[in-house]
């Protein structure tokens, strides 16, 4: 919660949001300036598109109708011929044309980072009470939305698969027979290289689950939010169809995707093919935000898939992100491979590796193991933050998420290394 | 409310969340595109920065460090140096230096435009059943947000000098009386060339406004929201200087800018000074709603106030809307002026004229006058969109809203003709 509001009668919104935890350790990243990253859950600086962009900015600015289209107000949907675009874009990645899928254009909504649709998509669902059910563990800072809007959350268990059909459909009874179906909002996962875990949800359990939550949406429909974020930064072998494929009328499945991961963070466009009846609340919600995201930037991103550009970077950035997702596991199994009770994920595309230490080998920010790593030179994320407060369930303590995503191969080298000796000297 | 949410349970916010009244007129602009519109609340695109964005992006994208910056992901808080540097513009146009206001960079926050701003101050602050002052008119997007946060809206009289603090000493009385001081959060005024009547609130009131709310700040802190968005578009003698002056200890008064009337509103951006207190529970609000507005947008504003290109564009913008303003007036007096019972604002700047028509002469988009106008080749906004739903007050139905933001002076000419032709045939 705020701690000083200073006199001022905060809402009951504001009062239940709480501080997200990340940001300790952001501090933390900028008074130890030495210290190996292995926490910050940002894209490579490296990679980032300048010279393209810049190319792209040119023609646009450079001529009339272009340059005030990108520099006047757009709409609270966002541009239309992007919308068209991500549709064609999120079709052929499920081997579809656009026409294949449901949605429309119409059903495609542009936001500031696909953040702003989880959030609005949660202000539109969600009354205090009401409960969401996520992965065990999840997006922790989707999860400080969630506690903000003041939904009880409940946690299925994932397995090196994903999301386990057998335990969301347990925890649906249990909410059945506690009365509280009801109230169940939303299912949310990180279907691609989840973050925190990396892991995938496979192929044969998405059907599985779209018709378990078909199944419990008796007393009004269940929405399933796919958090696609990763989805595109896949290194091998070809990533599942989304879940949309198995929800052919557009019913059930809102996927959100973002140009965060793939292109530049510095954009901040995010998008969402949502079922019909959601465009609506969605937009209206939208329209008291802000009456649209950033115009320039819309047109920007646009312009880099209309080129090719787009196409072209994702395709390095899976190339240079694989280089450094072998060196971490390379590095894990250097260091860590012959610890009794340590193992860890692997990942087949995104940014994150999730580790797991012998029990009673805690990882949180006030005991030894991350005051040692700190010592040694590296931080991490504790893995207890990406535990939603399920209150069936006991959040572990000894996990932890790594993020190769900002550093470099010599840097992820040194810093699993660091971790590694922390982890033996406080065992 | 949302009309087909195709059986998804929504939250009581989205079930409160209305259409906005302007998506209708929106639709008739493109539904006839040969209408003049003095509807649109829009910027001249004849007047979009696009050159001198391009020339400001050149040597920040193609410099590896500024690339890096602008490409990457920024803060929540919004990058700091813009935030000192819109502190010392903000401290300027008061006639002082930086250090002279209450509030530090860390007092400023950088939003997706003024409008994110507004929505957060209000989800920050109010609970339904909550009592928020605006004037009578108000800014009617804002009005919606407030409404769908549940606020309950009283309203105060302006005048030609803009809120009558008698009015606000009565209306807070009134309050007191009824025992809802308690619940009074928040005054909501535009105070520079209101939107929608074109009116500046007074030096002289200033003073008094904020001595008031601090007086009847018996039970927690009111907050005055000074939106200024069209304080920049000053067109003739030296604007008041802000409310903010009248808070030396920066207690009450959020200050509210942007760089979408004065620079670009494709690049939505903008910023505000709070009060101490409320910068963290605002800033949580925003790390959940996108944990940070476009980058790349911030660090071109940013750009653009460094090379002073941002301070000539503003001079030129005020020279070109003078020159519509004066249109409108002199096109006003030319066919409206020897109409019995026709009066209207004479904004120093911004974007508006507010129009009364004699009683009777009802403006909303159902009745003769609007059709009428229609037909004649003219659209403009029904003032009743612009007064809030204060249950102690009736809406007059004879005012009319004018914008000469993008219509040529051709078109404003041919536009008030049109309305003066419409109004005479259905007088």
């Amino acid at each position: 919660m705020a701690s000083d509001s200073a006199g001022f009668a905060l809402s009951s919104r504001a009062r239940r949001t709480q501080r997200q935890p990340i940001s300790y350790l952001m501090a933390q990243a900028v008074e130890n300036p030495d210290v190996i990253s292995l926490a910050a859950g940002l894209v490579d600086a490296d990679t980032l598109p300048a010279r393209e962009a810049f190319a792209l900015l040119e023609p646009m600015l450079c001529t009339r109708p272009s340059a005030r289209a990108a520099l006047q107000y757009g709409t609270t949907q966002g541009l239309l011929s992007l919308r068209e675009k991500v549709l064609a874009h999120m079709a052929a990645l499920d081997g579809l044309a656009p026409g294949d899928l449901a949605g429309t254009p119409d059903d495609v909504v542009i936001a500031t980072g696909s953040q702003q649709l989880l959030f609005i998509l949660a202000d539109v669902l969600i009354d205090p009470g009401d409960v969401v059910i996520t992965g065990w563990p999840s997006y922790f800072v989707f999860t400080g939305t969630l506690e903000a809007a003041g939904a009880h959350v409940r946690c299925v268990d994932i397995d090196e698969d994903g999301l386990v059909p057998e335990s969301l459909e347990r925890v649906l009874g249990t909410l059945k027979a506690e009365g509280l179906l009801p109230r169940v909002r939303m299912l949310y996962t990180v279907s691609y290289h989840q973050n925190p875990t990396g892991i995938t949800l496979a192929e044969d359990r998405r059907g599985t689950i779209v018709d378990i939550i078909r199944r419990y949406s008796t007393d009004h429909r269940i929405l399933i939010v796919e958090d696609a974020a990763y989805r595109e930064l896949t290194f091998e072998g070809r990533p599942p169809r989304s879940m949309v494929r198995h929800d052919p009328e557009g019913r059930h499945v809102a996927l959100l995707q973002t140009f965060s991961k793939t292109f530049a963070p510095g954009l901040k466009v995010g998008y969402g093919l949502l079922p019909h009846g959601l465009v609506e609340p969605v937009l209206l919600q939208k329209g008291n935000h802000d009456f649209g995201s950033a115009n320039l930037c819309q047109h920007l991103v646009l312009a880099a898939m209309e080129s090719g550009a787009y196409a072209r970077h994702v395709e390095a950035l899976c190339r240079h992100y694989t280089a450094k997702r072998d060196a971490t596991l390379e590095a894990l199994r250097e260091h860590l491979g012959c610890l009794a009770g340590v193992r860890w994920t692997h990942p087949s595309g995104g940014l994150y590796v999730f580790l797991t230490l012998p029990e009673g080998l805690a990882t949180h920010t006030g005991g030894p193991l991350f005051a040692r790593a700190l010592e040694e030179g590296v931080l991490y994320v504790p893995g207890e933050y990406c535990y939603p407060p399920d209150p069936t369930r006991t959040i572990p303590e000894n996990t932890i998420r790594l993020c190769y995503g900002v550093c470099s191969i010599e840097q992820i080298r040194a810093g699993v290394a660091a971790l590694a000796r922390a982890v033996r000297a406080v065992m």
